[in-house]
């Protein structure tokens, strides 16, 4: 046969079969084979806290976390790689931060809250009253007056979900120092947001009040919250002490990183899978959230290495600035409300790379999204439930945007959370690749299939 | 009034009503409240792996184990606290563990197989041929003679659950020593069974076939499995050393530990509750299985604990001797078809202490106990698969046991698994108690409401 008339047909042919096949098939066997062989997310994890580390708003770590996405999507192939640039506030810890009861200085372990000020250089001594709630401390109006003021509310912990235990007791840590200090306090020292049993303490963001004093706060381990609470018990009078050199310098330019696969049919239809670059400055935000930006650049690695061309643009985002101002979300937001482009869907994993467990949906589209549990089952996914989204792809729904929210196992995440131990050790590399293979799966519906009205 | 005549009366009436309504509400939200409070399962599991320790039959720990399980049993106040004896395998690893590859002595990381003989004192020193299963063994045919059979078949990563790809490689580590000698090797190194990427041997049960030599056998950690089949590439003359000093010694006596709440109105249908006091000697049998004796140590306390008298027995039985001969199974089972007791039902957790998905079930059963599955679903218990129990119940089928096997998140189980990583700060307390909350859960259900035929 003369292979320069029709000897390339078949093999064109063959090549277009090929091409439909593997879009229409249930890509699930490829993306388990694919996805639990490579462990794409968690050698990325890996990568990115033990090169770049923590990587706080502002900070030298954050820079360098931006500079390590974008390679790692020029890397692996992505289009249209870029930045989408914000100022961000600029916290740093400083050198200082300790504590001790009484006299007989018995340690506290401590860390400052982001955002709080520094007491002054000597630390704050005072008397302390532990109180369980905002408005408890409220009540205690000049009884407050140059007193620390003790939030020691635990996580209840009867309730199944740890987010709904954090939901019940973060008040205290974000709103605390100004409730207090409204009624005079000179101080607050906060039960960490955990149910670990140990004496780490776990930072996290505050917010100051206008027009209210600012006051030093502080988060206290577990173990020194019920030591201070004992103390306080067998001698109400005692005193404590903590030192704290924090401050905030002038907001910081930075930004958020994107790459995607574009659309072959409706590329300005865009579907955003995200998770948050910036992490707290202690630990190195491995759960929180090396494990979504990991994972969401993992499920365009998987869509792309199985030779998958969606209809439409999948896009990574890896945003700035969730911990402490969410600026990242917000420009990001501004941008697509600025384009052409369509804000079709959007998920996040925001919630540690612990075993899949739901998706959150955007609750309107409960219904419609159902066809499609039976096929996410084999990565974990028991369910849809009704909300979806996470802090960084909420101001897209503004834009007509249906939300996603991974939704892992969550009995361990506070304990590490926000702490020294969000540390690579705490990360099953298969674990957090179910992840990454339920959002390649989900995403890749969504493009094929649409999200019905 | 007078009280002496009728001022007890709305006592006693109240009494009954408290015991009435407890007994009928859903006791979910109890269970959660005092689980998750309490911790009781991780409590004790931190007690028995800090002062007994590891508890392979035989050894001074398992004897130990009994008496700690005895002692708690009292401690709770169940009823009919007793032994179930048995004779034990006495299998001792002995001091010397090692291994090197070639003249250089590169080390290898490994550890005697369960069951396996010694090498002669100097170790045994030969060449090498590296295969991938039993059949390609025992096809080397005389090439096999004087030689080291290596079985170097991983792990199937691309299958979801863990326990199938432990499935599909675990023939190695049992028959592989006595496939390989019946071609005349002289002795056996196995690819550990895990997933896991470090360097830790996991140990587990080999059995030797009748009149077949038996040859030692040696399970290496991963990263010496890979390195040998690297070397192995680099020179296939190369030779290999190790040294075992295990031994077998004669069977000893030991026993398995039963306790119990004696049925209000059918006491003579007991539902077990049970997992394996026994653990391999490397690790502290945390997990495995630790876990599984005291989640059914702590399900029946939380039921005590609540008030609640159960219709039907429900015991719990810490089994001796699952790992190496499932002797403390064969004996309760043995005693129970002496008995006039009915083997009502009984369910097992023997895969680790982690955050519960699901429940197998008697095929046969599977419809009848759907109704219940909204009712576990709080503790994380997703359905009823098909498919129940585990070793240590398995014989009580033949008794007419209706059969349960919790079965929890299995991605990090053979991480630890068998190895000296299978430690306390591998369990999540939560997790663990979510399992025991669900063994009181489903314990009570049929205690109350039966198995429907």
């Amino acid at each position: 046969m003369d292979s320069r008339r029709s000897g390339n047909l078949p093999i064109v042919i063959s090549s277009l079969l090929a091409i439909l096949t593997t879009n229409q098939r249930d890509v699930s066997t490829d993306l388990l084979k694919h996805g639990l062989a490579d462990l794409g997310a968690f050698r990325m994890l890996e990568d990115i806290t033990a090169k770049v580390g923590p990587r706080l708003s502002g900070s030298v770590g954050a820079a360098k976390g931006v500079t390590w996405v974008q390679k790692e999507m020029l890397k692996l192939g992505f289009s249209n790689v870029g930045l989408v640039p914000c100022m961000v506030p600029h916290w740093v810890r400083g050198d200082v931060e300790s504590g001790f009861i009484g006299s007989k200085k018995q340690p506290l372990s401590l860390c400052a809250l982001g955002g709080s000020v520094a007491t002054p250089k000597g630390g704050v001594t005072a008397g302390v009253i532990e109180v369980k709630s905002l408005e408890e401390a409220t009540k205690l109006g000049k009884k407050a007056a140059g007193m620390i003021i003790f939030f020691n509310r635990a996580f209840d912990s009867s309730l199944p979900n740890t987010f709904g235990a954090y939901g019940g007791a973060n008040d205290q840590r974000v709103r605390g120092a100004s409730v207090a200090a409204a009624v005079g306090a000179v101080g607050v020292l906060v039960r960490s947001m955990t149910l670990a049993e140990d004496d780490e303490p776990h930072t996290g963001a505050m917010r100051y009040t206008e027009k209210v004093k600012q006051v030093p706060a502080a988060a206290l381990g577990i173990k020194s919250a019920n030591r201070l609470s004992a103390a306080l018990k067998a001698n109400p009078e005692i005193k404590i002490t903590f030192t704290l050199s924090c401050k905030t310098l002038p907001d910081a330019p930075s930004a958020s990183v994107i790459g995607e696969i574009v659309g072959s049919e409706r590329p300005e239809e865009v579907i955003v899978m995200g998770g948050h670059l910036d992490s707290w400055d202690l630990g190195r935000g491995a759960h929180d959230d090396g494990a979504g930006v990991t994972q969401s650049l993992e499920a365009l690695r998987l869509l792309k290495k199985l030779g998958l061309r969606p209809k439409r643009t999948i896009r990574v985002v890896a945003f700035m600035n969730e911990e402490n101002g969410g600026r990242g979300a917000a420009a990001y937001a501004e941008r697509v409300g600025k384009s052409k482009e369509i804000a079709y869907a959007a998920m996040e994993s925001d919630a540690g790379g612990f075993m899949p467990r739901s998706f959150g949906v955007t609750e309107a589209k409960f219904e419609a999204v159902q066809p499609w549990a039976e096929r996410l089952k084999v990565f974990g996914i028991e369910r849809f439930s009704k909300g979806g989204g996470g802090a960084d792809i909420a101001p897209l729904a503004a834009h007509g945007a249906i939300l996603f929210g991974l939704q892992p196992e969550n009995q361990r995440y506070f304990d590490y959370h926000h702490s020294r131990n969000d540390t690579i050790d705490k990360v099953n590399p298969r674990e957090l690749e179910f992840g990454a293979m339920a959002m390649a799966m989900l995403a890749w519906l969504i493009s094929e299939e649409g999200i019905q009205n």
